[in-house]
């Protein structure tokens, strides 16, 4: 089964280690053995996370564009409603969540809807809102942040400050040869990672360090710092 | 503190990874430092999903074999009511669970308790509904999923066809000598394990790759193929 | 920013591997990475689990002792209410929690708002209610588990018996040069915690072994006997 997905993932944090501004999308693509992407999109977005309540379209929209690259299965859409069809996916379906939270979906709901009849109708597979049940969901969760952590590194060089960057729950970065691999610490995926290629060698351009949020058990925090120039 | 308990697990999965064959039970006799069971009785069951509800009184039937073999202080039973004692739970008790799983538990409630009662006459120990908080209980998980990787190899073997297997909750499976170590990937459970011996040496006579079950996170999927005779 | 935390942890069980008796309170300093504390007050405390509602007044004493020592940016104390400020709790922000909790908790709350009160007048800095999603708060459970070896070790020498510790939740203690290290096993936390100094080097005195608490997932018992005397 070759499963498309995407998500939205690492966060700016202020100084009260709190998140301001979502860095990465990606969409990807991912295959037996399901550990790591097989191909991806990824893009910067720098979204304030008061304004994120709609990048889920977003997602569901460079799920499609993969899709133009590739042939997939089935999308795996990050929203947990036990892996109930998207298209189908109707208002009295959403009632058991709290109404904040359904407010924000039925405001979208009407998109993410034309997205999956447009991806059923092309390419004739499904979308599921299955999310925090999926693993190509976590690999795209942990691609975004392999992503983020580059794009946050060039965000320092540019503006020639600190950046502190809030990693996606329980993963850690580690930079290899060519890029940026990210990790999971969550139970039993020890060997679920998400990669990002470094083109612009901005690794080469900052330095980091890993703490602890203090404010958040699971989640790891990278600062990035601008190396002197020599 | 001796204890007895008893768990099924591992599920056959169909092509979109969903559990349609529960494959073992077994009831396990665990002791200090409860890391293993000391002995076992194991039975491979091939019971449908759909029929697994009456699963629990098979369960407890195992756990009163065992008991004729050897000495125990106490009884596990998977059923996650905080420790209550079986003998004792009554339908009140239960108010507070979905109405669906109640249905299932009042219907096959008198079974249990007669089982819990009769064991208590003979053997003059308690039967306990403590569930998920049991390790005795985590232990027998481990070990039917071992034995249900040697009754999937052995199907495969028989019926010369690839078979795929949903292992339990967060573990993994590993050939050792003389069987098949089945450990736990849960969060501080890295020295509990279950093991199937491999009396038939079917083990040797597939082929087995390990994958991640792309639709439920934390759980492993393993697939069997006969080897080709040589 | 400097995190000053407190908790009570570490409990004596019973034959039935029951907690009955918690061991031991600490406050703890944690700084960037946020993986150990930097100091701690560390107290034997011995007092029944039935009369521990009130410990979280005693944490937060220990606290404020702490900050006659050190300075700090926050206090984190082991109560979960999302991080609110504990001088402004109320009644009513309070009204979500089971009924039996929210009367503890409210006869406690006088004496947590005047100390909080009297923390920010005299060093300026606020008290949150964020428990279980601090770091601090699970370096000063680590630390207390520390202490709590120390303790019961302490009191098997003194009374020649055996002392059975259940250890804090995910994780397990290890000797080392000059003391105790108690490490968790939570997920992604493999880098956190907590050390005692073992100044009356009460370790040489005594054997221990590790077991599993059978009757709760999660949790590991140190059995320590003293040595017999050569």
């Amino acid at each position: 089964m070759r499963i498309i997905s995407a998500d939205s993932g690492a966060a700016l944090l202020n100084e009260q280690f709190e998140a301001t501004t979502i860095v990465a999308s990606v969409a990807v693509l991912v295959e037996p053995p399901y550990r790591l992407a097989k191909t991806c999109i990824a893009e910067p977005i720098f979204t304030k996370v008061i304004n994120s309540h709609e990048l889920i379209v977003h997602e569901l929209a460079l799920c499609q564009a993969l899709l133009k690259e590739t042939r997939a299965d089935v999308v795996h859409l990050d929203m947990s409603f036990g892996g109930l069809l998207m298209e189908e996916l109707s208002p009295i379906q959403i009632s058991n969540i709290s109404s904040k939270a359904r407010a924000h979906i039925l405001k979208i709901l009407p998109k993410l809807r034309k997205l999956a009849a447009d991806i059923k109708r092309v390419y004739g597979i499904e979308v599921l809102a299955i999310g925090k049940d999926s693993i190509p969901v976590r690999i795209a969760e942990l691609t975004a942040g392999a992503y983020a952590v580059l794009y946050a590194a060039e965000k320092a060089v540019k503006e020639k400050t600190m950046m502190r960057l809030g990693m996606p729950s329980k993963c850690y970065a580690r930079r290899v040869e060519g890029g940026v691999m990210v990790h999971s610490l969550s139970p039993a995926e020890h060997d679920i990672a998400g990669f990002a290629v470094d083109n612009n060698v901005v690794l080469e351009k900052v330095t980091f360090s890993e703490l602890l949020n203090p404010c958040a058990r699971g989640f790891r925090v990278l600062e990035f710092s601008p190396k002197p120039l020599t």
